[in-house]
């Protein structure tokens, strides 16, 4: 397990990337989640990530929960459980009701099974897909 | 690469299946792609992802953009080229901008990288999450 | 695409290592599958595969037919045409008939299935499993 | 990690779901193991993978013990922990003996070395292999 | 498959990012490879995935033959085509001779190998291990 | 969790796989690491695998340290905690320093990303990659 370091301990570099989480989603940075304590000790690929995951969630043309349901998809189906477990989070306190969620859950499924259909039948692409 | 069977060509418990998809896509079951083709000698297991898919995209709470959205993010996870061709037309078909990609394409490769990051750091879970 | 060999090209060692594949399976060295003529040009990769493959497929407790649908198992859980190609007709030619294969599909895609649910709900394991 | 809820507890939906599936091990319900104690929250996904799961292992071509070692083989594939202890543990029940494991881990090892070594060198399809 | 622009019908934006790739490699922009060419369309991805590879690829303490290594490693790990045939031949521009690359297989397998034992049997990590 | 075997404990065909590592390494038997504490149950897989990593690990063309950071590599990609774990400490031990492995992590996750760039885009080939 990573060693973690908690906020007031941070040297000055991560303690910035920190605080620039912080002021975005108007939290403390003493509250930061365990990942970016993580990545304290490592600040090129901890201000990398920030800097990607800022651009991803900034306000654009999908909304919010949408981008919260598709990163949690992304993390299910790479069965990373840190990942699902904090962004199950986050897409609840984003509006995900336990309809959406039942919802969400029987589509990621049928994608795994459609995915593993057309691997093993081997079913060649359509040509009317192939345009795009 | 997998043996097609035309619509005209199956067998009536394949045939039925076809019809029922193309009726709530509104096109010529000739017209069906090759996935439904290829499963077409497989009829228990065409019945079944039938049913799943029907269900999955199922009027609801989530909108029809916001699955073809999770569908396809899982495909690119788990790498399916037959998946991203298709449902990437889909979801075009049913609304996606070029805007909306691009948004999507940067959540998805960044909870890509989210879910190494957690992984190769072995960062545990937070307690604030593990009540989800 | 790899560059194939054929055997009557191949330097001795590969050469040694066809024969004793062919022999194993009662066939004409010329007539052995890509996978041993793109291996041709890496000999100690090769006699490594050949010598595992050997023994996972030696005479024991387990049938060949049920070794052939578990390395069919592995191959479709990890997406490689090539070894869903062979090793599917593989399983032909050992006995698998189509009432089978459909049994089988449905195992790998429940299985598929139980591993993605398993990890979204985050399950712990039951401490009568853990004796395992 | 998921809350698990205990048969007694379980709404009505859930209930009938877990006693068909005790009735069918001839088990106790309360006995029930965890992963549908975590999904006796979801109904829906609950009844579809019970039922799911229902078929794949219904008597038929393949005998009980090859459908839980390709089960098996799928959750390694895909790194289940869960499934690798309660279906390492079934197939125990079932019949897998000492001996019969090594040669089934051997199998899948062998698998997963062929999958990456046809992937790493980019090996093509026979031409034999693609009437499959 | 996708559609590839080539340079000389590239939008300003994306010639701007082949062009300071060109200049990195000492190449012609013109013989700039697909990747890119598919990027072409979508050009705020494409920006962040140069700097990231640009950044990645600067000189360290790491030399660039490792750094390809490292790359093919995960390439093959991930089973990406593209990525297998790109960076197996910078590889062997930066260096890799056939003995190095016999050996880099050889510990890609036996990692490969090694991955799956300790999921398969579920190995505990040592406590020596966790202050890392 | 596997049952894991002692090195005072273990059958003496266990033993002599454990006192080979042992040897190779200059520590004491008894100090060896969990995955051959599991495997002494399994002799065959044991051995096997032990002949593999000794192999791929021997001196050649490669040095140590390139050897763990494409071993480390492989288990990032596959998500082995396990592997990352006692692998990353085998790195340091082997010479990787902080710039290291700051460098390392972003050769891999910019390789993790052309993945699935490549895939999600579906590149094809270059030509001139085809001959590699």
């Amino acid at each position: 397990m990573s060693k973690l370091i908690e906020y007031k301990d941070m040297a000055p570099r991560a303690k910035a990337v920190v605080e620039g989480i912080a002021a975005n989603r108007g939290i403390d940075p003493a509250g930061i989640n365990n990942v970016w304590k993580a990545l304290a000790r490592h600040p090129p690929v901890m201000e990398q990530f920030a800097a990607e995951m800022k651009e991803a969630f900034a306000p654009g043309a999908l909304d919010p929960l949408t981008k919260e349901l598709v990163y949690l998809a992304v993390s299910i189906a790479n069965q990373c459980d840190y990942c699902i477990a904090s962004h199950g989070t986050m897409a609840r306190r984003k509006g995900m009701t336990d309809a959406m969620h039942e919802e969400f859950m029987k589509v990621v499924l049928a994608a795994l099974k459609g995915n593993k259909i057309a691997t093993a039948y081997r079913v060649p692409v359509d040509t009317a897909f192939e345009e795009a």
